[in-house]
């Protein structure tokens, strides 16, 4: 659940009268992104989404995430596009926080997933993938190899609390990792984040991917492993092959995939599991008891980590 | 902030397609009310709010209040408009709760209170006790003096905690209560709950009135006593008589008051500051540590129920 901060009146006045974008009517916090305040901003010109970036996200970042919006929605990729100020500017301040504005998307995304609605994702992560190579813009995956080695060092042994064992099998695998991970690989945007939350539909048709904001620069199959790992899972933990064929089969139907990206899949799958794996872990040790918002169990992405730790080949992705 | 519920895409659907409101295109939990769960959902034919009412409310007393806004919008007063379902129900249920889809209604509330601001409330109100006066239903204020009985024996000894002496102090308050509370006002349909976050204005104008979930029959004069409170002290504590002059005199210039109603509006508003008074030390004894949401400071109201205890006649609220 999203953290809120207070607009005043006369801060929203001053705002909205930077942007070509009519007079505001409605402005109400809405529940969507953890990271970030989201409002949605209704004006005389219609919905608008109005966003404080709050603590978590690095404004040095910004450029690179509102930039990234913009190429992909000139692509033909579905997604908010920022409004540019009457000074041309896209990224200015609101109640001390960085702030920008972008587009309503329509659509609502999928509480229960169907084998359809991976293969409407497979089309709509490839699509964007092809319209991000032609993004000139770098950054970093901080959540990656590095990015764990920190988190796994700020965990420590409260791992342990949760599962005995865990600590070190955890050191084990990313160990493992340095040996084993890919030196090269297709590269280029990817979203790294794209839960079903971050996608919308409208009826059966995807209208839309959202929330950019761990987008960064990466292999493109290390993508689709994050993909894997959210959406083919069932909710009692088994892994549902029909979704994945689905998936992988209407993504190479826009870009095949590479037998090298083809072998790493288990790994990356592997890594990508790694990665929530350890953000759940940190916030599993850094939530108070008694918090409203519970933290989700980081055990269900170790159960994904094994069941990837014993494929062997894509196949056990559904793909021939 | 609000509670959410989670509505899965199937139970949406088949819930929507109980009304004649055209196909959902948007539906996002919005922060709004603390009692709720409230989402803005679009569809094809515009925007409604869906509530699904949690358990703070109790199921029997939803007809009184839907009819209540109901009739109100009938009469002319801006607020939310349940919809009817295809078989002419206002109140269904939702994911095992009871739900209702109302209109959506245009405006912000006021973050920064001007006087202004309070000569729009006292017409608004006005106007809206005038259109209750023709509503046949009726519903006890749960939260007055036996409430507050009940509340206090709830809270007990925490008060303590709080401020030394303050249960014996409340514990006086409310026999002087039930010794000099007026038998007799103008009674009708009170909103109970008029506080900024429930009154929307566009530019200068009232826009209409929000969250009638408090909403009773009681004394009218009590109505204005708990906006007194709610509308007219500063951040600092300090009693603005020019705000509270112009709510006064504006609902005045729809509804005159009764010489009994002026007299007593003194003792109405030290009663509606123990209501406060006594719903926060509840939260506030209630609340887990480290919660998210801080419980508000009950002390406010209790500042404010002893600015009312010096106050002698209606002068002092500027009028004469």
């Amino acid at each position: 659940m999203a953290v809120y901060t207070e607009v005043s009146d006369d801060d929203l006045q001053a705002f909205v009268a930077q942007y070509d974008m009519g007079e505001p009517v409605s402005f109400k916090g809405i529940a969507e992104g953890v990271e970030n305040s989201n409002y949605l901003l209704q004006t005389t010109k219609g919905p608008f989404i109005l966003t404080l970036y709050e603590k978590r996200v690095k404004p040095a970042d910004l450029p690179f995430f509102l930039d990234l919006m913009e190429h992909l929605a000139r692509t033909g990729v579905k997604c908010p596009v920022p409004i540019h100020g009457r000074d041309g500017k896209i990224l200015r301040e609101l109640c001390e926080r960085p702030a920008a504005v972008v587009t309503f998307l329509s659509g609502m995304w999928p509480r229960r997933i169907t084998a359809h609605h991976c293969q409407e994702l497979g089309v709509a992560l490839a699509g964007m993938h092809l319209a991000g190579q032609s993004f000139p813009g770098r950054r970093t995956n901080d959540l990656s190899r590095a990015g764990w080695r920190r988190l796994y060092g700020q965990v420590g042994e409260a791992a342990e609390k949760l599962q005995t064992g865990l600590h070190a099998a955890i050191g084990k695998e990313l160990d493992q990792f340095d040996w084993e991970w890919p030196k090269e690989l297709p590269r280029g945007v990817i979203h790294a984040d794209l839960f079903p939350d971050n996608v919308f539909f409208l009826g059966d048709e995807c209208s839309g991917l959202i929330d950019f904001y761990f987008a960064c620069t990466d292999f493109l199959a290390y993508d689709i492993a994050v993909c894997l790992n959210a959406w083919c899972f069932e909710p009692d933990g088994a892994f549902n092959i029909t979704k994945a064929a689905r998936l992988l089969t209407s993504y190479q139907s826009k870009r095949p995939l590479t037998p090298e990206e083809k072998d790493a899949l288990p790994l990356l799958a592997r890594g990508a599991a790694m990665r929530f794996l350890l953000t759940r872990l940190y916030d599993w040790v850094n939530t108070p008891a008694g918090a409203l918002v519970k933290p989700k169990d980081p055990r269900e992405y170790l159960r994904k980590l094994n069941f990837h730790r014993e494929v062997t080949s894509i196949a056990a992705y559904g793909l021939s």
